[in-house]
């Protein structure tokens, strides 16, 4: 008997990664994106193109989500269900970063899906390169099932709870992620603004307590100024907003996070909103004022 | 020709880990603290004790101060100038934390008195197993020439540049550090307020790109509500103030650090003071208002 394809709606950054990893890892991958380039891309990477989610639902297994926001996976997920053929059933694997309490609803809503959380603590090019951290939230059953396929894109992989919980602690890993970076920015330019030497600071930095993995990823780019985008800090900004949501909702203050998200405004609102998230350092560099 | 004794002014928790060190490498050591009991420690550790400073000037090269404060500081180096006999001169190693400024114009005051600072990256626990990264500033001859003290005390260490700037690289490292600390303890609470087991949350973060070692020193106490003092709340706070006044003085804003003293502040008015600088998790947790 032949497998069948794994299914991908969404072929961004985040979607491509992935079918580069199933490709190599010699899986066939049936995917679909709105955007004919993208299709087209898939094509020349070794996919094969579907006419869209009908044709995914009806012969992929699993299928993977790497759609922009929640509504995008509240849609495509409806539309796989609605098309799947009487008494089939699908398990999704849903890598976008959602509002956790709509995917936790989302996972309950239809009989014939077996909802999976799976959003990577990394960038696209981490998971690329088989160093995305999976965060897998929901049917235990299913997530074993489809075992081989997640071994193939995230070789290391957390199971954190029930649908939502894997969304939850996306979010509170990326507000500690975002916190260091704005804390390096910080430090990166209290010690400019003393007089010290930016990379020699930095190298008695990494060696010492305060080492964080952000000052190996972002370090350098923050003093060199290069803020060619990895994760955009529109991006960025949208995230945290939604962890503000969240704690709205749970009645939590997050202090450090609110300061994070006015950096990110003002960044934004100065036209920097398409650069990479570490340029908030250039707010921190506006905050001064000479005697 | 018999060596000198190492002269150590402040037998507090850093002094004594400086003497237990000494002591281990064969260095015979000669101190002197305002306390008794601190005198007698160092007695029964293994050292020499002093009648005061004057009989460390004379007799100790290099001298090694321990003391708490910028004050403290600039009385001893005064005094040890002072008792000086004529055309003697001594090298002063500063371990203390203090204003870089004021460190600055010290090192230039004395001609008998050849100043280096070596401020730690690190606790006194750190120090004692070999781990403090020693931050060394100041006359390099002199640094050099107290090489094998150094050894002794600090295996690893960086010479950042003149004297004060090691002072201003401890309070930019040491702004990261807090910061790192603030950032994991709003992460965490973030995470059990949306219902998240807090352990098997810190052990996904650690392992994700949002890795800091205060993750490794601090996350376990944080969950367990263990603040049994390794540096305390109300010192913590002290030093963010010298780090906000080193920042007004060059015209910088550090809105995070801001944000950090404040809630240093929020403790040591909720009778925190003495505890575990990581209790800033207790003020963030009760920065919670049900609805």
């Amino acid at each position: 008997m032949q497998h069948p394809p794994v299914g991908l709606v969404g072929i961004g950054l985040m979607g491509e990664a992935f079918a580069r990893r199933l490709v190599a890892a010699d899986h066939a991958v049936l995917g679909y994106d709105v955007e004919p380039a993208k299709r087209a891309h898939l094509h020349a990477i070794g996919g094969q193109v579907a006419e869209g989610l009908t044709e995914i639902a009806r012969r992929a297994q699993p299928i993977i989500l790497a759609v922009f926001d929640t509504e995008q996976v509240e849609e495509a997920t409806d539309a796989l269900a609605a098309a799947l053929p009487p008494d089939a059933r699908r398990i999704v694997l849903c890598a976008s970063t959602c509002d956790p309490d709509r995917i936790a609803a989302l996972a309950a809503r239809h009989g014939n899906i077996r909802f999976v959380e799976t959003p990577v603590s990394g960038t696209s090019q981490q998971v690329l390169l088989g160093n995305g951290v999976g965060l897998i939230g929901g049917d235990a059953h299913a997530a074993a099932e489809a075992a081989l396929v997640l071994d193939a894109i995230y070789p290391t992989r957390f199971h954190v709870g029930a649908a939502g919980d894997a969304g939850r602690t996306k979010l509170a890993i990326n507000l500690i992620l975002g916190l260091n970076r704005l804390a390096l920015a910080e430090g990166l330019v209290f010690a400019e603004r003393m007089g010290l030497d930016g990379a020699a600071f930095l190298d008695v930095a990494r060696r010492s307590a305060a080492y964080s993995q952000i000052m190996d990823v972002k370090g350098d780019a923050m003093l060199a100024r290069d803020f060619a985008p990895k994760g955009r800090a529109r991006q960025t900004l949208k995230d945290a907003r939604l962890m503000l949501d969240q704690a709205a909702r749970v009645g939590q203050q997050l202090p450090l996070l609110e300061v994070h998200a006015a950096i990110l405004e003002a960044c934004v609102r100065e036209g920097e909103g398409e650069l990479d998230n570490s340029v908030v350092i250039e707010e921190i560099r506006r905050r001064h004022r000479r005697a």
